[in-house]
């Protein structure tokens, strides 16, 4: 690469020759910064075509081009016998780019909702991603099914199957932008909304309230204890729809109790209603298999939703629908026009991930991880602060620490001080929530990196050492 | 793998030892299944766990945890006394799946809006995936900002500013789901709404007016010649806001004219308002140095959207905006709720492409092979049905072909009987465009497979011939 600096008006300009785009890409490049940054002034009339090439040891027509060029993008202007002159509406210089503020991240990071990123299985997902894109049909590579690549719904049919129960086939399966992606879908769709709320647990993520709000759908809270969500008052509500999360109460931990699935699933053919199952974390059970799908119990009354987002990875934004033969089309149409959003190429590769077995190996080895994280998680607390209460930890990448009434406030202040971020409990509760709130925080245990997890756990436990005793 | 069948209840189980989920889980889908078919019908009592356990061979305490997982499930319930029954309320055996109506193919296809699915450069594409992937931060396999990865909008302000003369920095460029994507994040925002209706040329992208009707957003024609949109117009509009496609007015052709590019800008900035650029095929100008973006000169006034929809493949649905200053906040907070879809690895394989030079080098590769089909189909039109006018063939995937007056039907229809998909050129026109429609098709000459493109191209001039002698 070659500095040019040309005498008379290549004074002003600094053509760096033999760039990617050529001598005139060099040239309208260096012409176009110069009108911008003001070094030509509007109205400058621009040296004849041969005096310029001469000045920059360049062919006469590359300059009549780079004019040309300039011409046509608004920044010269040539009118018959005047020549070639800077515009008189070229822009002044922007201003400085306001520094971004970089976000504060803290110290010591307990907030749930996040995988361990460092156990990404990065060859082992580009192995697959080989396999996948160099057997995909031409047409992988074009506008795709809003349902979704025909591989990755045949992969997820058989996985569901066989990991969670579900009963689906690959034409019922919708691909999303995860959980979120499909409940905004269902939230938009007539068939879902009937001029009705929707049930929600008591406790639950407020970002998907927020998608429900936004799409104008209320909703009214149902009460959570030990045996999960009180699917018994669902006949009480005006509701004719529920997201409920069965195979692990978001965040409070546990199994939906067998006769509240059961209560569910028959309110549901009785009020010809619908129930959503949030599945997000159905595949981390410890002490245990899994609990199976609610969604097996009956096909055409649940729409089962799971993602790769706590399984694999968020990066991805991969979700997936297994959904009532009713809101097939539907949902296809919604998606067809507004949420056509996840990468093909990523679907093919999490398809061969999952036929190859990989998706399996990987959740094996993140259960043992885990595991052992909640377990190590546990022993501190119950040698550290015994009278921390410690639930919903029989499956999942976070626990919920019961505290003592009227704590929950300095437990995070504690924490805060000491760099730690943690979300307390009550950030889950519905709004409308009936009785009294219990004081706790969620604790995400997954995330912190493995140098690190000892020691944030020591600063957790002195924070709750100090704000509960 | 060894199927067993046992005796007494047995029977009725096939089921598959040494799966991929072990023993129990294979007792556990065996006797689901059996519930779910109907082959153990509801208050069927189960035998006691040790003999089913002789039966197949299996130890008591798998058959024991298989019943436990399948009561809490809801298909078995269990009661003190009266031994293990299938639940009453288990679901009926679904009907048949219906089979999915397969979409009907044209035996040739000339729709624009594809680019060639047959040179995505799968190699260089994985290459760079196994750079990108391996170098990444551990965070990059955690829940993303929503501006999109840093690595990718680098490498785009730089490939942005070189290639397409848009002046921007990282801080202001938003990764988006193409331009749909990035379309409905805009009409979304009130300092885009402003209670106006948003102007928009006469002929476009249907689905872009769709997305813009759904978000309420009302569209005004303005007319389009042969020197790109009427920006002239605009002060006689009420709108604030203007959807343009500089480069090459789509689909009629041509890019737009200096003195309406000026006009533009200088409109925004009379009325404090907004030009969104759709910038959707920008590097594909063949037979000059491309028009950098009209951005370049009022970054504060222009809206710069791209993609990679026709530039590599719609299958990452990836696009990007360069914002002004002032929009950055208001969009990144809209899409942290609504729009975070965007593979994070695909970003990240995007940024080392770019970075590579490897997205350069398929530019020009591409621009060479549509260059040539774009001259194969000139030459044939030209030879064959020389009364059809050719336009808008200086850039681009598609051409316009000007018909006689009245014949538009006739020739799609002849089309359609030669099994070859056209747009029609009335099918892009705003519903409330003023003044005659002339007759046309919209020929889109990228997405053939290379064995076809003789084929199809004669095919078109045959019905051309018919429909229009």
């Amino acid at each position: 690469m070659r500095i040019v600096e040309g005498g008379g008006l290549g004074r002003d300009l600094h053509v760096e020759l033999g760039g990617p785009g050529g001598r005139r890409a060099a040239l309208t490049a260096a012409l176009r910064e110069a009108v911008r940054s003001g070094r030509l002034a509007p109205g400058t009339t621009l040296p004849p075509y041969r005096s310029l090439a001469a000045d920059l040891g360049l062919a006469r027509n590359t300059v009549a081009e780079a004019y040309a060029e300039l011409v046509a993008e608004g920044w010269l202007t040539a009118r018959q016998g005047s020549g070639t002159r800077v515009a008189d509406r070229a822009a002044p210089p922007p201003a400085a780019e306001p520094a971004p503020a970089p976000a504060a991240r803290p110290a010591y990071d307990l907030r749930q909702g996040q995988p361990h990123t460092g156990s990404f299985p990065r060859s082992a997902w580009l192995a697959a991603a080989r396999r996948a894109l160099t057997a995909a049909p031409n047409d992988a590579f074009g506008p795709g099914d809003p349902r979704g690549r025909r591989e990755l719904r045949e992969a997820l049919a058989g996985y569901l199957a066989r990991a969670r129960g579900v009963r689906t086939s690959p034409e019922r399966i919708v691909v999303c932008s995860g959980f979120a992606g499909g409940l905004r879908l269902l939230a938009g769709l007539p068939q879902v909304r009937r001029g009705r709320p929707m049930a929600v647990e008591e406790y639950g993520l407020a970002h998907h309230r927020a998608i429900l709000d936004l799409a104008g759908l209320r909703t009214v809270p149902v009460a959570v204890d030990a045996r999960g969500a009180d699917t018994a008052a669902l006949p009480g509500t005006r509701a004719r729809s529920v997201l409920l999360t069965p195979a692990h109460q978001f965040p409070t931990g546990g199994p939906l109790h067998p006769a509240r699935r059961a209560a569910a699933v028959e309110w549901a053919r009785h009020v010809d209603g619908l129930v959503v199952e949030d599945d997000y974390d159905g595949e981390f059970r410890f002490d245990r298999q899994p609990v199976g799908a609610l969604q097996g119990l009956d096909p055409e009354r649940v729409v089962y939703v799971g993602s790769a987002s706590k399984s694999l990875t968020p990066a991805l934004r991969m979700g997936w629908m297994a959904l009532p033969a009713h809101l097939v089309e539907p949902v296809v149409e919604a998606k067809g026009v507004r949420e056509q959003t996840l990468s093909a190429l990523d679907q093919l590769t999490l398809a061969e991930f999952v036929e190859s077995g990989g998706y399996d190996r990987h959740l094996r080895g993140m259960r043992q991880r885990y595991r052992r994280r909640r377990d190590q998680l546990a022993a501190a607390l119950a040698a550290r602060v015994p009278h921390v209460e410690v639930a919903g930890v029989a499956a999942g990448l976070h626990a919920v620490l019961r505290l003592p009434p009227g704590t929950e406030a300095a437990v995070l202040a504690a924490a805060g001080r000491a760099g730690l971020a943690l979300d307390p409990l009550s950030a889950f509760r519905h709004p409308s929530a009936a009785g009294a709130a219990p004081d706790g925080v969620v604790v995400g245990y997954a995330a912190p990196p493995d140098h690190a997890f000892t020691a944030t756990l020591d600063v957790l436990c002195r924070a709750l050492a100090r704000a509960t005793r």
